[in-house]
């Protein structure tokens, strides 16, 4: 944990921030913060900057506040991702969000197998719960946005445009594809969505349905990645080629 | 498992290949593969091809193996990561090998839990099936070496030169640093060795040792990664960057 995140509900009246659970635990237990000295902190999707410990005790830790600096900035980038196996979510979520990226959208897929949808991964608190841990790990205070549809072809036919706007560059990272990243102009987009497919891939009724709805097809090279190491190797190349919106450089 | 492995020792005389096992159980119940079929193969340090199945049965899979194809290209890089978390591990030793790295170190370092020595992740069999899958998925059927080295000095002083060789480009991604992967010459450079520190990065006296050894530092930017997401993202970015010896592009 590199930044301890402070919700609207830790703040009193005076300005001061009271902190209980899993996070005063942590400051007593791992950061051992004495009284007098500084942690680093930030409002969940406000400003960071550092918490004087005032008290630091059983069951509380009391902080003077001091927000001053932004959060780094954000990525640009959406994700459509195919829902991936629990265990595969699991490792994609905190990554997602120490990633700065704003939206992700989980879709069903012929290659999704229906199982997941019970898994407890996908319940709006354990989703949030993976995200926290990202935004604590980058020192970010900004979570994405995660939505779950059930239906592919409704939610591209209907909802697309209106959730990534029309003016985000589309991109599909497919094995089919011959052109690489570097083609795309990713570098000049004013924002991206990836749609990154299940094990297995998109099938050709999807990515045909992407393709139409203007998602450029390039490829990833003959390595063919786990969503877990996908999503994070596309993020990195992004962020690479973007100049003035990367995430991933000062 | 989208190639299946082949070892010496599953090659008959007549050269078919004979499996039993994990590989058998997994071409039977998840692939399905019926006598005439043909699967997706590869000789572990060789080159890549087909298996046409001749018997699929309780206990054995018999193939008619053909390989014809060399499997994808090396990333030219090589890593020296300060042990990771065993959790960790886990996940970064199968994305290693799926992205084509050639050596991996895990070496000790000063924010090195002492207690990782002692994990069963370490242990040689454990690592080599955790490569395994990684190769299976990426369809590469060359194993990176992976050395576990308990003393950070002596390898450095003594070790590096020999095992990496000196013509490396020497990189050390280091929160620190100012200047963008970007400025490192890492296009050129005709291999590439990555210095990946531990949970809450190396102490000055390692980065400082590392930096007299040759080693560039450069920023990824205000995000603080964990280490299973930090080694895709660099593996991605400096793949993207390289042109002739990149993996991702083809």
């Amino acid at each position: 944990m590199n930044l301890l995140l402070l919700f609207d509900e830790d703040f009193l009246p005076d300005g001061t921030a009271r902190l209980t659970g899993r996070r005063a635990q942590h400051a007593r237990e791992v950061l051992r913060a004495e009284p007098g000295e500084t942690l680093r902190v930030g409002r969940l999707g406000g400003l960071v900057g550092t918490g004087e410990v005032l008290e630091n005790t059983a069951d509380t830790l009391r902080l003077r506040v001091s927000l001053t600096e932004p959060p780094p900035e954000r990525a640009g980038v959406d994700l459509l991702l195919a829902i991936p196996r629990p265990k595969a979510l699991k490792k994609v979520l905190p990554a997602v969000a120490s990633l700065g990226v704003d939206r992700v959208v989980l879709v069903n897929a012929a290659r999704v197998e229906k199982s997941y949808f019970d898994s407890k991964v996908l319940a709006p608190a354990f989703v949030q719960e993976l995200l926290l841990q990202g935004l604590e790990q980058a020192r970010d205070t900004r979570l994405p946005e995660v939505h779950v549809r059930e239906r592919f072809r409704p939610f591209i036919e209907d909802e697309l445009d209106t959730l990534f706007g029309r003016d985000a560059l589309r991109l599909l990272p497919h094995p089919p594809a011959r052109q690489p990243l570097t083609t795309t102009g990713v570098e000049r987009a004013p924002r991206v969505v990836l749609a990154i497919g299940p094990d297995g891939g998109w099938v050709p009724f999807e990515a045909e349905l992407l393709a139409a709805h203007g998602f450029h097809p390039f490829t990833l090279g003959p390595r063919i990645l786990r969503v877990e190491t996908a999503v994070p190797v596309l993020l990195g190349q992004v962020a690479l080629l973007r100049d003035n919106t990367s995430s991933l450089r000062t």
